[in-house]
């Protein structure tokens, strides 16, 4: 029988609603900081091994998680296209921004071994009721990244490109498209059972500039992969109505937007959310309240339990566990 | 005859519209630049003739600007509580935060004294066509500055404290919402033709956490502001529909949302935007067919020509010349 995670991305209403949070496998656990103290990011995005192991340190400790998110970074694709990308502390970094690069830049395969690595090793590990997913970022993200060579308050560099240069915007977004379709039918072919793109910037470009560049490429990704059911996350507060016609099975809500609403708005979609991250913070009573809200808005609709972005480094492991059992209680 | 600000503030549709821009009195013009040379910020805010001075610097340059917005902070109500506030480069500053501050600690209203006067000055020195206006900071915003004791990512201190202390934080935003309606008030006995209640982090909170402490101790200052049209502006990609019952008579759209939706959402609202300030750092061409769409977009109905945001300090004064001729020939 299939994971209860794979029943709601199918679109079949679990009751409580399967669980995983977005940056589960990483800085919030002692166990993950333990082996960061030992291994840089980088090291740890090409050691298939430690991948593996940060991947099902969250699946050990909190035993009724219903997913495991591959340990990854949505960068990886730029990378695989000669930006050089380091993630120190301060954030990302690249040593050749994507206008330095030309457009036919072959996508160099082999950067993504390791993450098809992990996740044979980790599907050969995990407990049989938790499913795999994999990720990868979504093609105006990565294009943000891979223009400004870092992260920025304004993205304004990016997005005076997509004007200035609109054709060659266009065509390296079609080439990230391609890239991130790629990458995900890799995670699936690898043993991902469910993926998610991640569209992190997708709240910095005014509605008519993401409709024009980020949805079509959005679109253009998510058409090109099979084999699994796809999740897509656009961090943003204006939710444009547009993502019901996504060709995925599923949306993952941001916290800003009341996922009542967005079950409204987006019937045909399975939906995935949406607590504050930050909620996390204020304490188990808040946290667990809140989350049974959730929980309550979603009965009835194929609903996968989650954040509304992700975890925080600060969050303290025993609210979240404690936040899984309220979501299995309500 | 009323300015055509004013006459749009009361919901008369002008065509062209009329047009500001916030933060035009500001970091963006080499005249403004030249004073700060010479003064601190926090000695602009407390110098009536320098706040004048720096209010008049857009007007003379853009003969056709509709509006000047007076120079001052949205932390004054802060310092006038006790809070010692400075704004370097990097940012606010509080020598004291409110949680060191008695909850019955008086106004300091001496703090207002010199927008009081700069407003007067502005007043009689401005041309006959353009409109004054006064602002002041939400309950809301002040609070989280108030308690966090400087920006921050996250507002995690400030979001906790609401659930840790609901009665305290309640208790705080009505009194920063009073403090607010008064200041407001003053700027409009000072001669304000118009004000704006900037709720800067608005959209920090999420949608029921903002409806539960955010919008009640809007909706306090509001209604205590009498004498001038109110304009209110949730800095959110995620506007929630109580906003058209708030007692004002416009709201400031951000630039995440399509002008046009909030027009349908919102039909008894003067509505002022929504250009996004980072489509000004794309050039004459992009930023003024972008305007020209937003103006298209709200004919025949009561309109204010605006940013989404705040003009960034990288905005080159050209381009925002171009924008006001796009909008007063469209």
């Amino acid at each position: 029988m299939p994971q209860a995670l794979v029943r709601a991305l199918r679109g079949e209403p679990q009751s409580p609603p399967p669980v995983w949070f977005m940056r589960q496998a990483g800085r919030f656990l002692p166990e993950y900081r333990a082996i960061r103290a030992k291994a840089t990011f980088e090291q740890l995005l090409s050691d298939s091994d430690l991948a593996a192991e940060v991947t099902l340190q969250p699946v050990r400790r909190f035993p009724r998680l219903d997913g495991a998110i591959i340990f990854s970074d949505i960068l990886v694709i730029l990378d695989a296209l000669g930006c050089g990308v380091t993630i120190p502390e301060g954030g990302p970094r690249l040593a050749r921004t994507l206008d330095q690069i030309p457009l036919d830049q072959p996508l160099d395969e082999r950067v993504f071994e390791p993450v098809q690595a992990a996740l044979r090793t980790v599907k050969a590990n995990l407990p049989p009721h938790v499913a795999l997913l994999g990720f990868a970022g979504a093609p105006w993200t990565l294009l943000a990244y891979g223009l400004e060579g870092k992260g920025s308050k304004t993205w304004s560099r990016a997005k005076a490109f997509l004007h200035a240069e609109p054709a060659k915007a266009q065509a390296w977004l079609e080439k990230l498209a391609d890239a991130a379709a790629r990458l995900l039918n890799l995670h699936i072919g690898a043993g991902a059972q469910g993926v998610q793109l991640f569209d992190t910037w997708a709240g910095e470009l005014d509605p008519e500039d993401y409709a024009a560049f980020g949805l079509p490429a959005v679109r253009r990704t998510l058409a090109q992969v099979s084999g699994a059911p796809r999740l897509f996350f656009a961090r943003t507060g204006y939710l444009p109505q547009a993502l019901e016609a996504l060709p995925c099975e599923g949306l993952a809500v941001p916290w800003q937007v009341p996922i009542a609403e967005a079950r409204a708005r987006f019937p045909r979609m399975v939906l995935q959310g949406n607590l504050d991250p930050i909620s996390l913070l204020a304490g188990k009573e808040i946290a667990t309240a809140k989350a049974r809200r959730i929980v309550e808005a979603m009965k009835g609709h194929p609903h996968i339990f989650n954040l509304g972005h992700g975890l925080t480094p600060e969050t303290d492991p025993e609210v979240l566990g404690a936040v899984i059992d309220a979501v299995k209680g309500a």
